[in-house]
């Protein structure tokens, strides 16, 4: 932990630092587990689940009589939230369709875009020290309302060989039947080349550790699309006297326990503000029950005084966070300050947490700065569009000079003739 | 040039076969390039254009007095020309602008997305054989709609050390100033990473030759964003009896005049309609400037009968065109069978050199079969969307019990407390 007065520019390259993911070495492990199972298939997934998570998962698919027992497991409180949040996600992303706008950019001349599914997806979903089902929904609800006809779903077995019933119990919410029990890079190696269990699908998403992210860029060089890099998530606030120091340092801890890599920075207008907070995080870390992780990921937190709050937001934006709460007052107006983030959470009732589960929108979102020229996983990310152009001849004939000039200049003779050609047969 | 006639769907994958592109002995050459310039920069661009150009460009900077002399070696008929595709093509694009809408997902939850510029874009134009002023259309108009404070424009000069006026031109009637006198991967490098007279940017637009393409995957994997994968340019063709096969063969040997590695596919529903085709081919393409290379990617285009309309439009579907027309009279209804492609073009007078130039659409089109997961060039490639969200205290009272569930379920203990704390607090 740091406390940083008035930083001069130069040392806001250090502020913003990110650690350095070394995936170099990695490559090595990852590749050979990418051309196993590309060769092998399913029997090589079966393995690495063995070698890896110490899984023994003979058969890949979830069975009904799983999805069955899962939901007998799952308490009716915990299924009337994800309800609700489910709700929520929906009629956010729901909104996000696009309408089909016919332009007529010349008398003639009609272009419109169509929205059109991408056709298979797989959603990567994490195990390990938690069980991520509200992952599922992020990705999973976006899939469905975008129309996706075959969504791949890969998730590890716990050491029962069983997946977490939340998992199960949210997939079949959702209408989801092709659930894998598999995870780590052979995952990704099954989803992007198919095996006999496993189809191939056209683009993956989700978040995973560092094999899993590996993986991902390795298969996008294969032409999978993928749908970010991925880094360790993050979280920036700007805070000021009108802040609530507890709820600030809550909604720091809640980022801490996500693993030790996390990433807080916090910029306040005063040290006074941020020595409340700090005193608040002191008390309430003790009875936290990750309180090992969280420890280790404090230490990475950075916290920065910066009286002028346009340099703070010239920082914040330089930061590019995944999450950025602005815990003030007039968080409203401030909020036209930021130029970078994945998601923004105003005001001291704009929990964090909020977001990662039931305000509706979505918690896959861009880390390590890349919030500078990526979006946050939306409806979009399961849609392709496709431009359209219907010309009738007399909409050829208003436009067909200016292709003809401008083929020429580019010395394409043949795609002047093409416009040439239809213009002279007269009809 | 081959015909096959009713193929089975085993086939299918020998037909829709791309070249492979081995650009993995590219990537130490280009690997090396890139470190250069990161390390030496500006010095190092002029050494390689240079090296590779065989171009003197002390300067990399266009000057004002050189953007003035490029006016005057335009004629008034090409700017007209120029003109009014920029007007067609700001006319579509201008029209993807998304309106800001809130949610209100659950009273007293606030939630919306924001489109906001990405900041610092980067477009590469080539020159060489053909110098490419519609492309810096393409990219140019998108990037100025949509609000980027930087836009970097790199394009080689030729032997002259001059930049095409034709180039020139455009970008200042599009009001863009930073253009570079550079091309291959030295420009990218310089875009990615930034020298003196190049800053950097957050993301990198535009076709190239493979060292260009190398360069780009390459940067990527360093965070900078990348339009999309490239691959040689592509043109599928549905046509039945009511196509007119001259328009078809002109399209044809349009696509083909890109270069020896354009990719044609022709399905028609009767051997008659092929024959016709290829006969208008054979008269046509003696005329025309670039028939050498015309001869040369005529050999890998590949013609199919399918009299089943279903059939044929899997088989497009599968092959996922870059550009995709549907020379026939029912065109409007089979472009409902469309899947995958990038841009299509229905009807006997919906030309493909009508949507390279000027009817509006985007010409940066997603080939190698990437039209599966990637959409073209439009507006949202130069915008990300940040998602904001505010709850008031009654909102997070309508949600609280829900994000404390999920939390709890999941083991994330600091989540759930994140609002426990904010509704024990009363105020």
């Amino acid at each position: 932990m740091e406390i940083i007065s008035e930083p001069e520019v130069q040392q806001w390259l250090t502020i913003i630092r990110r650690p350095q993911l070394n995936n170099i070495t990695l490559q090595d492990v990852v590749g050979k587990i990418l051309r196993d199972v590309k060769e092998v298939g399913d029997t090589s997934v079966i393995n690495y689940n063995l070698q890896f998570d110490g899984v023994k998962t003979n058969g890949l698919l979830v069975t009904d009589q799983e999805f069955e027992e899962a939901e007998l497991l799952v308490t009716d409180e915990l299924k009337k939230a994800i309800t609700m949040a489910k709700n929520n996600i929906e009629k956010f992303h729901g909104a996000q369709l696009e309408k089909e706008i016919t332009i007529e950019t010349t008398p003639g001349v009609f272009c419109w875009r169509r929205s059109v599914p991408i056709e298979k997806v797989g959603l990567y979903i994490p195990g390990g020290s938690a069980p991520l089902f509200s992952t599922l929904l992020m990705l999973g609800i976006p899939a469905v309302l975008a129309g996706c006809k075959v969504i791949n779903v890969c998730t590890p077995a716990g050491k029962d060989g069983k997946i977490n019933p939340v998992i199960l119990f949210t997939a079949k919410m959702l209408g989801l039947k092709n659930i894998f029990k598999t995870g780590g890079a052979q995952a990704i190696a099954a989803m992007a080349y198919g095996t006999k269990s496993i189809s191939s699908v056209h683009k993956i998403f989700g978040p995973g550790n560092q094999y899993v992210t590996c993986a991902k860029q390795l298969v996008s060089r294969d032409g999978i699309a993928i749908d970010m890099p991925a880094g360790p998530s993050e979280l920036a606030v700007y805070a000021n006297e009108t802040c609530e120091p507890s709820f600030v340092a809550a909604d720091l801890l809640s980022q801490a326990e996500h693993g030790a890599d996390s990433q807080v920075l916090v910029i306040a207008n005063s040290r006074d503000v941020i020595e409340n907070i700090l005193f608040e995080v002191e008390g309430q870390s003790k009875n936290l029950s990750r309180k090992d992780i969280i420890e280790k990921s404090l230490q990475n937190c950075r916290f920065v005084v910066l009286k002028d709050v346009g340099e703070a937001f010239n920082l914040l934006n330089e930061y590019a966070p995944e999450h950025l709460i602005i815990a003030t007052g007039n968080a409203d107006q401030l909020a036209d300050k930021v130029m970078h983030a994945g998601s923004v959470f105003l005001g001291n009732y704009s929990a964090e947490s909020a977001g990662d589960y039931a305000s509706g929108t979505n918690h896959t979102l861009p880390t390590n700065g890349y919030a500078k020229a990526y979006s946050g996983v939306s409806l979009d990310s399961f849609i392709k569009k496709i431009t359209f152009q219907k010309l009738s001849r007399e909409g050829l004939l208003n436009i067909g000079k200016t292709v003809e000039l401008m083929a020429e200049a580019e010395g394409l003779d043949a795609h002047a003739e093409a416009i040439k050609i239809r213009l002279n047969l007269r009809k």
